[in-house]
């Protein structure tokens, strides 16, 4: 059954908004970052990360956002060029903004943590009169980051957004991704996210963002149905709700819990585990597919991701997916 | 017609949200401020003002807000309830918050000018979770005045007070009271305020406040129609669009849009016009009288306080209207 | 004997730079300001009252500071004018700023309470570049306050002003005037103090005030001599110390602690003593007076104003100062 | 002849106050950092290099300063630590503040430039409470570092730094590395160098240091001796001013101005030259060297330094820079 329809016509398959920042990797891994000497730089932030994955998959995608006048923005338009998405709604911060950071730390292959530069930001400073009306006419799907609701004026930009993908018909897919820095409170952080998955079509979120964004409610249980029900009564088609370890599920308008065999994987990290599984999925859907196939390739992808050092970098290509799972179904890949 | 229904098995009649606040008014008037040597004092600010005005006319009222923790503060708190309304939900700022103050100039009934005091104000800092969703579930109307959507934390009390204002079935009015202090920029003025309007049942406002919320649209002759249609596509009932001395309009879904006539009046000053003008028109709607006649009640009301020195203290019981606009009919007022 | 030696060829006597604002004065007194329904506006500022005050006293003054642009702020500049001090170095400011303002309440002659509206204000915007050295280098005095030492960039026109004023040679007063409001802690008031009182020729203050300058060094019994002998290691010539009801004490480098008679009054409100008795002082010492003689000179201005319901409009000419002394002393003034 | 006396009884030799922060080199050298994919971490901040240097030149020194309470700032303290350096005065911050950071761009030996991260850094958030007294008064040298200037409350403990150092008889040496960021004006920055310098034995800076220092005086001619002559004036024995590729010019109240010899180097970057230099100059003083010895010797260390690629982690012991004289004055060592 086909829970959500795409506009066709138009000529951008995928925009989305939100985060652009440098991940810095630490080389030398398994240890503490205290012991860390060497980083690698790389592209980062949930929306960058799950566009470069849809362009890897062979979509036309762009990105709206802002990067800072320096030589860690121009890397990042850069790579976004290099990597076929279109930045001319890549703004240039003029205010002295930084690029957020990302320096992560590995431990072990389930202890990673992230120590995070946010402090003036130019991602968070794009403005509601910066987003282009054209680009998101033309686009089939516009994925918001929740990230970008944290600080204004990035929270009106993205506002404004939602109301030019409403007004044009793009399918708008909310990818929760809450982290607590930048917001002031957790009161804050649900009401903004409340206001602007009202408007949304795909919502894809784990339990704790969940539970999050109820804080005003009563869901006592913590019950996806009840969850999922309130966003039906809304806009949204497709409710994703992450329980970990125990797998993801897509709700439907028509009670369905929808679930996905997973993939083993010889984990070196869990970032990156998230957006990969974000790009997959979503490609999926708009190729057609049933929800359980798109889901299982969202799966393999973040697979491969968490196979890798980087993020970004390790986005894989269709044929890479495709190839992953291959080698699953023959029994070639085990679990680490 | 009836274009507004009444959740009537409520308890409250009215309950609004916003701001609480000091006006200073000259008592040497028709001169410049730097002449006027004694003030006095009065509570102000537009959504407390029209609760007051709802009292004096018998309706049954609440406040939601945030007063400092002073002099100013316990005297507001004072008022209200002198004057019947419910204050349970009146918090006092406990952060050393100062309480809004406005100095007015009466230069002459037609030139009045008004030096706010809005640093650091405690009607600003009423959280969302110091809103009482018992409160605004026994009440038929909730009232949100646009100055509370100016800054965090009162934006997103607002927002939440609108949440349990739809999911309890209250009447929302929308009275956008714009005022460009406190607020960043027009472009996050418009986002909020198009974000609050989404979920109002009335609206009222001047061409320029609605002009303002178009700054993303396209309405290059500042049509009332289309400004009105685009609210009926959300959740509006009446949209009344007041254009200064040519009067207001009110526009309803089917197309029509409603006028009232006036009355005149001996004129001290102009400030509290649109306050009483709204708890008339309120009022009369609520009474379920046509919008023409509560739209002339509203009128009445309104004269009345602009031929007092006060705004607040000013606001007429309902046999004051009564009387005011007898004899308006049997021709003893006359315009000053 | 001469304690401090005055630059006799310099044209101005008195220069003061610091807060300006508007003294709100409830009219119905003895009473909570909650009941208080009108106030009247005066010039306010503990620099500005004194310089007003040697006005008054016959000196040729001037004021370094910086007003609102706004009623308040013309209508401070044209009172200063009216009282024949020179504004050539009070600016207006362009940014928003408002100005300050004190609401006094008068709940009985012993007990009176000052609300303060200390947010975005003028006084505290004068940066060191709008500060006149030529006014400087021809004053005789220059008179700072502590509460302009409270944000930036006040307080660094406050160390501008004490460097001409070191390099020109007029001799430096340093009225403590500690407000905690508008202070970020202790802590910092206490560095910025003391970086001030080395350079300052004549310090007045309570022993409350020196206490807080105190707050990183060892005078465990609050010895007056210790407070005292570390300034004359700096600049200070004349230490007063205010020990309230108990009076106050001028020390001198030669061990001397100078003490005078008070006078006797009916007190209206305490507001504003200091400022006067701080003018009579100088007054006094400029003449050439003894210590003694000055302060009780100080005393008699100090008795006129707290007889007052003003403080600034209250400052007492030369005239008016001998005459209440005389009067006392035939027994015709009572305290009350 | 002697300029300055250390007070020999005093256990400690040198601590500083100020900056800690990690530099992250560019692994890839010789390019624009948008093409640097690696970058090396190190201890940074003017304060901590030259501390590290005089630690390696075999002083007794201790540090004074707050680090971030994450990975960056543990490591920062460790590597303090193993280089000998007393930490009981680094304070760990709590309020989430970050580890300042600076990426190095070395595009060639001669075109150097950084990226800094300045917002909402530990080292800014020292208070002057936390300033160990017994620290200071155990220090022959207390060296401070204008960077700490640039924002409260690290500027209030500097000034209490100050104090302390007075009291106990320190020499103190003021290195003025200015840089703009941070500084919310020129003017400002101007205030308070002059206020700290006041108070200073030897000042090292660059000619356009003291050029900003003099905004509010008449040097028109940039006249060494005039700069010179003023800090005479207050307490200063030593004023080394840099003229960049026309050396350094020691002044003392004598009159002199002290030149060097300089030697050549192999330049991989400029950056921690003047840190060397510091060290190296300071550690001559104390040996009682001549100020011209102590200059080559200050010298000799930069050259070590801009031939490697760390700053801090190149800092040489004594023996290292007296093998590069050696080398040099054998012809050795050739400029690149």
């Amino acid at each position: 059954m086909t829970y959500v329809t795409f506009p066709q016509a138009k000529s951008l398959d995928f925009a989305a908004i939100g985060r652009l920042c440098i991940d810095l990797n630490a080389n030398e891994i398994n240890r503490p970052m205290e012991e860390t000497m060497t980083f690698t730089k790389y592209v980062g932030g949930s929306p960058a990360n799950i566009t470069i994955g849809m362009s890897r998959l062979g979509m036309k995608t762009a990105f709206i956002g802002k990067i800072a006048n320096d030589q860690m923005g121009r890397f990042i338009a850069d790579y976004l060029q290099r990597n076929a998405i279109d930045t001319s709604n890549v703004v240039t911060d003029q205010t002295g903004a930084v690029t957020g950071l990302a320096f992560t730390e590995i431990k072990s292959p389930s202890d990673c943590s992230i120590l995070m530069y946010r402090n003036n930001v130019a991602d968070l400073k794009l403005t509601p009169g910066e987003v282009q009306e054209s680009l998101i006419a033309q686009a089939k799907v516009l994925l918001i980051s929740g990230t970008a609701l944290a600080q204004s004026p990035s929270r009106e930009a993205v506002f404004q957004a939602l109301n030019y993908a409403k007004k044009h018909g793009a399918v708008i897919v909310f990818d929760l991704d809450y982290r607590p820095y930048t917001w002031t409170s957790p009161e804050e952080t649900a009401v903004y996210y409340n206001l602007a998955a009202e408007k949304c079509d795909i919502i894809l979120g784990t339990r704790e963002e969940f539970d999050m964004m109820e804080q005003f409610e009563h869901n006592p249980e913590k019950d996806d149905q009840i969850t999922a029900a309130k966003w039906f009564d809304y806009s949204a088609k497709i409710v994703i709700i992450k329980h970990g370890k125990e797998g993801s599920i897509a709700y439907t308008p028509d009670g369905i819990g929808h679930r996905a065999k997973s993939f083993p994987a010889k984990v070196v990290k869990t970032f990156g585990a998230g957006d990969s599984y974000a790009a997959g999925f979503i490609y999926g859907v708009m190729q057609g597919w049933t929800l359980e196939k798109s889901m299982e390739y969202g799966s393999a992808a973040a697979c491969i991701v968490i196979s890798s050092h980087s993020c970004s970098d390790a986005m894989p290509t269709a044929a890479q997916v495709d190839a992953y799972i291959e080698r699953c179904n023959r029994g070639e890949i085990t679990a680490s």
